[in-house]
């Protein structure tokens, strides 16, 4: 515990750090200060292009979940609200604090618990990372099977607060259809244990489901039990080029028509082959304008792969079993591939959409560049119909790249309104956090906020839970 | 819309009914008589051995959302309680109605919408049969995965009120893992709609998972947008035969240890088999003292086939591979065979515990049985722990059939006991309802009670929808 010192400028603040340091001084507490500063922000809201930095907020540094209670509590005493935060690698700013907030890390609540393969289930702490849990677990011929892309840098509980996507959805779920009990820190300190170990419980509400993806506004999660899985027992990568991203998209709907269900189905248009290509110097462009990278999994893998290719080569494309060296390389450049350098502004997006709809989406860019002077490309995971789009625009010579052009702003909302037009949402695996509460705004009706905001009355009251996120 | 008549004693019931015949007469409305009684349970509340019905529950049947929720407001202008009722196939109370409160059926808002097989989903009204979507869905190739046993009875609005599980559950999840998007009724008449028609979505709360499982004390489900599949590319029944229900118990971990993941896994003990037996004329016994009947389907069948029956041979197992005939025929002495006649009293149970923990439960049979003096026996849903015991004693020449002894009830009591004491629940997947509030109360502790409580008044803070139920 590091005593407060006078940049802590709130008075709520300041006497909760003096009790910090007075009652439970074996608690790591760091008081607002610029080297805070990291912790006001996530991945998604960190200050670009070397913009000084705010003091941030107060972090504490919880091992136990005692301390979780014991700071909620006084938190709640001194009127300071609380921000649960996992690793920061949110992109909707879900873990966005400021200096009269209370940042409460899970980081070092970091434990795997238990491995129970009978049970087909792992209890974990929060700050566990979803690589370490999956580290831990294939050695056992096992997986957890939500795959955000942040996989090796998110926290299990930052992804239970976000109810964290990925690739593998389509087939094997959300966070949500993998956490099967939570520990949670509620508003008033108590503990609750809600859920079940087994796959099946209706005893009453489904408080588990609520707090997943509830973006830490209802508690804290302090401890999960989550589903594990059986290996595949075979892995096999397709891919399908094709001769416009027009005609890739168009395709996604064989692979609905056919009786495969992919584990990942990835569609990556014609600009981001490029941006993969001039990053990497990959020549992926050289085999097609798009590309549908696809996994398939488990038994039958031989069958699998004949109905797979036989569907997409009736939809014009090219298909290639990879070898696992070069299934190996193409993955790695999906997941890392295209890079954004500092000549560019972007924005990034998280659209879903029904699936039949996703060629929709991509034949909407070009109206869109052209009304905004951008240029758009996306990734899918078309398994699910979720997209992220990625707008840019390059940063003219003596222009301030800390001033965003609106323009930028404006395309991205205008995908968003693309989608909702076919019947999507807003986000579809990252969350509203702070950044996208306008836009949650046009999506839901006002009785559906109005009953939302009700349920976070029922179970935080005074509102202490990352107040202005999610909702 | 049948006049009220002076029948209906209480005068909040008696003046909605006046309204509803004044002001939306198109509404068919029966008020409360002996014609209503069967409204008054459910199939696992309705009185047994002849007992005479009082006045059953005053009884709409909307054809339409506004309709719905029109009855929903005058029921909250009166001061009546709304009781939600789908087939009235419920086996926990959750459709209990008294004579001071409205039945709103969902019967006649039984129209399939929509079935999208680009987009993987079907929308349907709460009133559809599971059974009618299925047959609706086969010829396109496609299914609907939930599978209560009550399949062929149920409606969709019932199995998302009960969270209904079923056979299946294992490999395709829950009802609440099929259910996209709901439009609910609430509290104030407003009709809201929740989810999305993609398989990703996280804008704020999950109020559809909510919702889902509830059992009708938060809204009533007027529309449902769910998830559906191809049908698997083959379905191949497997048998494996014990010596004793232990050795079969024992058993259930072995295909949990392999990578085989079937998609039913049915134990069936001793005295199951020697019930069906008895009801059937069939000849399970014969091969054996207990049963895993297994369903594998998807690609890679014969794969699938051979790792399983290793497993299980490997675990004293007699396997073998089933006819289409044979299947068939074993599919329908599970879900139908056993009789339990006049003679005898029995009660059945739905407790679900950790897999690893199934053969426990089985090994405390006997003691539970020397203790109360009456017989047990089981069903479990293996692949995800959900075991039905049937608690069952002679009704001795003279008894009086309507005076159920306590054992019974102490015995099914104790079985719940029993499972608590391994982690698990109450209720696997029949729901609280009336019937096992008492026991839920000693599963979940009291602040997760109370924070149930509040979430339950944030939506509905008059009491309007089904009170007494689920929490």
């Amino acid at each position: 515990m590091s005593a407060p010192t006078a940049t802590a400028p709130f008075t709520g603040l300041s006497a909760l750090l003096d009790d910090v340091g007075r009652d439970v001084a074996e608690i790591d507490v760091r008081p607002p200060s610029g080297e805070t500063a990291v912790f006001g922000h996530d991945a998604g809201t960190a200050p670009r292009h070397g913009s000084p930095l705010a003091d941030g907020p107060a972090v504490a540094f919880p091992t136990t979940v005692a301390e979780v209670q014991r700071l909620v509590r006084l938190a709640a005493r001194h009127g300071v609200s609380v921000v649960p935060r996992g690793a920061g690698s949110g992109l909707s700013g879900g873990a966005v604090a400021t200096s009269d907030q209370l940042v409460v890390s899970t980081e070092r609540l970091n434990r795997i618990v238990e491995i129970s393969p009978a049970d087909e289930v792992a209890v974990v702490e929060p700050g566990v990372l979803n690589a370490a849990l999956n580290d831990r677990l294939a050695p056992l011929g096992l997986f957890y099977a939500p795959d955000p892309a942040s996989w090796r840098i998110s926290t299990i509980g930052g992804n239970i607060a976000t109810n964290a996507g990925g690739l593998r959805c389509a087939k094997y779920g959300v966070t949500r259809e993998s956490v099967l009990a939570l520990d949670v820190v509620l508003a008033d300190g108590s503990l609750v244990s809600v859920g079940h170990r087994s796959i099946k419980g209706v005893t009453g509400l489904d408080l588990v489901s609520l707090f997943v993806g509830s973006e830490g506004v209802l508690g804290i999660v302090v401890g999960a039990t989550v589903r594990i899985r059986p290996l595949p027992v075979a892995r096999r990568t397709v891919t399908a080029f094709f001769d416009s991203t027009a005609a890739g998209a168009a395709a996604i709907g064989a692979i609905t028509a056919s009786r495969v269900r992919p584990s990942v189905i990835e569609f990556l248009d014609q600009p981001t082959l490029e941006g993969i290509d001039a990053a990497q110097r990959s020549g992926l462009r050289a085999r097609g304008a798009a590309l549908l990278l696809i996994e398939l999994d488990g038994f039958g893998i031989d069958e699998q792969t004949a109905e797979l290719t036989a569907a997409l080569e009736a939809a014009g494309a090219r298909v290639r079993v990879e070898s696992d060296t070069d299934a190996e390389v193409l993955w790695e450049l999906r997941r890392s591939g295209r890079r954004f350098d500092e000549g560019s502004w972007y924005a990034g997006g998280d659209i879903a959409v029904p699936k039949s709809r996703i060629a929709e989406i991509f034949a909407s860019f070009p109206t869109i560049e052209a009304r905004h002077g951008v240029a758009l490309s996306a990734v899918a995971h078309a398994g699910d119909g979720n997209l992220h789009p990625v707008v840019t625009l390059p940063i003219p010579a003596g222009a301030d790249p800390a001033v965003v052009p609106a323009a930028l702003h404006d395309a991205a909302d205008d995908l968003v309104r693309a989608a909702l037009a076919v019947g999507g949402t807003v986000s579809g695996e990252h969350g509203i956090g702070t950044v996208k509460r306008a836009l949650a705004a046009e999506e839901l009706a006002a009785r559906v906020r109005s009953a939302q905001f009700a349920v976070k009355d029922a179970l935080d009251p005074s509102g202490l839970f990352n107040p202005g996120k999610a909702l």
